[in-house]
């Protein structure tokens, strides 16, 4: 995979039309591009985003291509703002708009998890503290199950060296992050944030803004002496419980996103 | 009491048209109904309830009744949104909607607390670090006097099995619930959120906020050290003073969740 | 001083008339009541109040009336709503409105400290922890340089015996907590709050403010290790300075508490 | 150096006309006044800055000149507000206004430094504890890597002795700010606050609101354990990439701030 990927790297450098012009999927349901638009104005009014930070979707008609916003704060993304990549993260039309240098986090998760249909990358405050250190992230309550026994942290050391700026810019670092990840559903980064997967939006920014929540009240738990947290056993049985709950949240943040000022 | 909750339950699987479907105690006082509304709002105003979470009230013409809203996110309740529910948690009338998975813990509590009149459920954000932790939540100020000494916890694994989803999704659990609460006036519930009880609408909506005032606070002075508590004889007394003053705090709260926008 | 205001409360509640029912000071300067007003809705745009707590000024006519809000949420305070009160804290005309139970810890102070003119009681959240603990509350910036070497605290259990409701509901009560306050700016209530003290409006919102900050800043510093404090001479420089100064937050904190919604 | 501010300053003393009344360099470009509005709105929605601080700017036609508001607080800050002062921090033209206490601050540090363009004087608060203690603010994420390795404490007894008020209250002080300062991005004042420092208005707006957002994350990172801090290669890596992405945070807040209201 690892070399695959080096490979498709080297072709896309090279120039070579196929990869360095990949051909839109067509239009995506127009829902799911409102709910992409909703979803940036949601987590940055949860405060899971502030200027920097990305959400995507996959598309609709094409497993292989995936919808993010041009490079921007999220709190003002529209429709219009909206673009298409292939899995190698490369734009279908940038329309001469700058890239975030981390799209490759989208394309190389999407290409590692079939089922995943959407994904967070943020700088969510509570969770950063958990990436930093040897204390690791567990679910404490219910509304965070879907952590699972608790979440793997990505050393960029390892893949980029001592000397990275931390960014997840190239296809080979994404793809190691998504290795680190595993079949889980959030993974720190080290000095940097985490990213946070799941089957359809309103899930994935529930499962963002939980583990943000997570992180605040494990650390405060951590300071009150031994903490019982969710076993595997119940963390699975909530996780599904939970799954089927995400509708409820998600009408109440959009409704408030969507309110004219 | 366990065994008449069984068969109760046992009952109700069976299908009895009695226990399905529960007459209505009539029309309750529409002041009554628009109280609920507005304590919805307010708790989520303040905090203590997001997306989930409920606050249930007693009937006013029959206390084998109580009133709750569907299923929804508490922010968004309007009076159409409130159901009446008997005290096994039928719904008298569901229209057709989604119901709380854990109504059962608002109708148990009612049964096993007759002077009980209003009841939130929530997942307050400071009270989740005690219900995982060995310190008690205790009353450091006069506004949580109401706490008593300390405040039980309920373990769901003694009555639910190592596997549950921490969920009191049946009234077996809400009855074991209840009798952890005993007399006292909030109960917290491990790796999930807390209970709070009172005997009216401003007095429970007053506690469930102080109460989650008070954990963020107790949880700040346990860090700079020894903590002097209310003793029991200064809880009782000064309890009993704030019980005269719930509506100067409820009319400011009404008034900003009632504001037009 | 204690046996004179046994003695006056006696009378008091003798119910001399003199006593009972004192006489009007006249229409205080309107700006005062205007000030008043906002300081009330600024103190609670700032977290320092909330549905609880007051604030006091005394009487520009006569040394010995104040002037504070009937007993309700300082946020809801209108001009209407402003009392005038004798040092005993009896109201000139209550006007058939409920009283503030406390009140007896402006009249007290404004009896034991003749240069002070205006009075804030607060359970302002950070400074709650320093009240039950024996980490005592310092200045760790020159914003509360006004807080001097340390602030005292006040037991209620020494005046009020074991049982209290915690109130400062009488005259003794209140003169026992002017006694412990002696010449400092601050003194904290033990499970209860604290009382700021100020030779003007801005200037005890100032205060009122920057205690709360200092708090928490205290509180976030001591477990960063040993903390600097000012000295005692910093304390005296600084609090010198910034008396000077604090029309520059007041106008800021007016604007905002009287724009139009 | 220190030899020249002090002969600097007894000039300015001696009343010379030259010193006193510096001429102005003409009007700058109205797009950094504009900016300049902008950041004092920004810094006071972010709570960098309170009732108090200050942000300046060099002019851009005369690297001898800055520009900086009247004394007054930040989010009331319009384009007539906005002074032009000299490296001595003598006014052009004070408009019969008063002016900042600690204006030097800026002044010295503008001689000190060529390439700085923007300063920031702030008490923003998860800042103040670092400046008490012994626990050096480092960078724990690459949003703060401008921080470097570490940040350096000015402690105000070193040279303006036990006794002080804390302000940076002349030249010969603001040197000795700047000294410490050195090459560096921020530097904090023991008991007081902290200063930024950038090559634009976006830049040092990015700096002082990551400088108090990782000071926030560092914090809760201490009490989770050893905390892995970004290597001085990797602040330098990153410093550089995020230098080119501040516009797109500076670009929310500015509409933020410009709202309508």
């Amino acid at each position: 995979m690892r070399l695959f990927t080096l490979l498709a790297v080297g072709l896309c450098l090279a120039g070579l039309p196929a990869l360095a012009q990949p051909k839109s999927a067509g239009a995506p349901d127009p829902t799911l591009i409102e709910d992409l638009v909703v979803a940036n104005r949601v987590l940055a009014d949860l405060g899971v985003l502030d200027g920097f930070g990305h959400v995507s979707v996959r598309h609709d008609k094409d497993a292989n291509r995936y919808l993010m916003s041009r490079s921007m704060a999220p709190a003002l993304v529209k429709a219009g703002d909206v673009l298409e990549y292939d899995l190698e993260s490369t734009a279908v039309d940038a329309k001469g708009q700058a890239l975030f240098l981390e799209r490759f986090i989208h394309g190389e998760i999407y290409k590692a998890r079939p089922e995943v249909r959407a994904i967070v990358h943020s700088h969510s405050p509570s969770v950063i503290p958990f990436g930093v250190s040897r204390t690791r992230l567990q679910p404490i309550y219910h509304m965070s199950s879907f952590l699972g026994l608790d979440v793997p942290v990505f050393e960029i050391r390892d893949i980029a060296g001592p000397a990275s700026d931390l960014l997840v810019r190239n296809a080979q670092i994404g793809a190691a992050l998504a290795k680190v990840l595993g079949d889980k559903t959030v993974v720190l980064m080290r000095g940097h944030g985490s990213v946070t997967v799941g089957t359809s939006i309103p899930q994935v920014v529930f499962r963002a803004y939980y583990a943000e929540m997570n992180a605040r009240l494990q650390s405060e738990a951590i300071k009150l002496g031994a903490v019982t947290y969710l076993s595997a056993e119940e963390a699975a049985a909530s996780a599904k419980t939970n799954d089927a709950l995400v509708m409820r949240p998600w009408e109440l943040w959009k409704r408030k996103a969507t309110k004219p000022e």
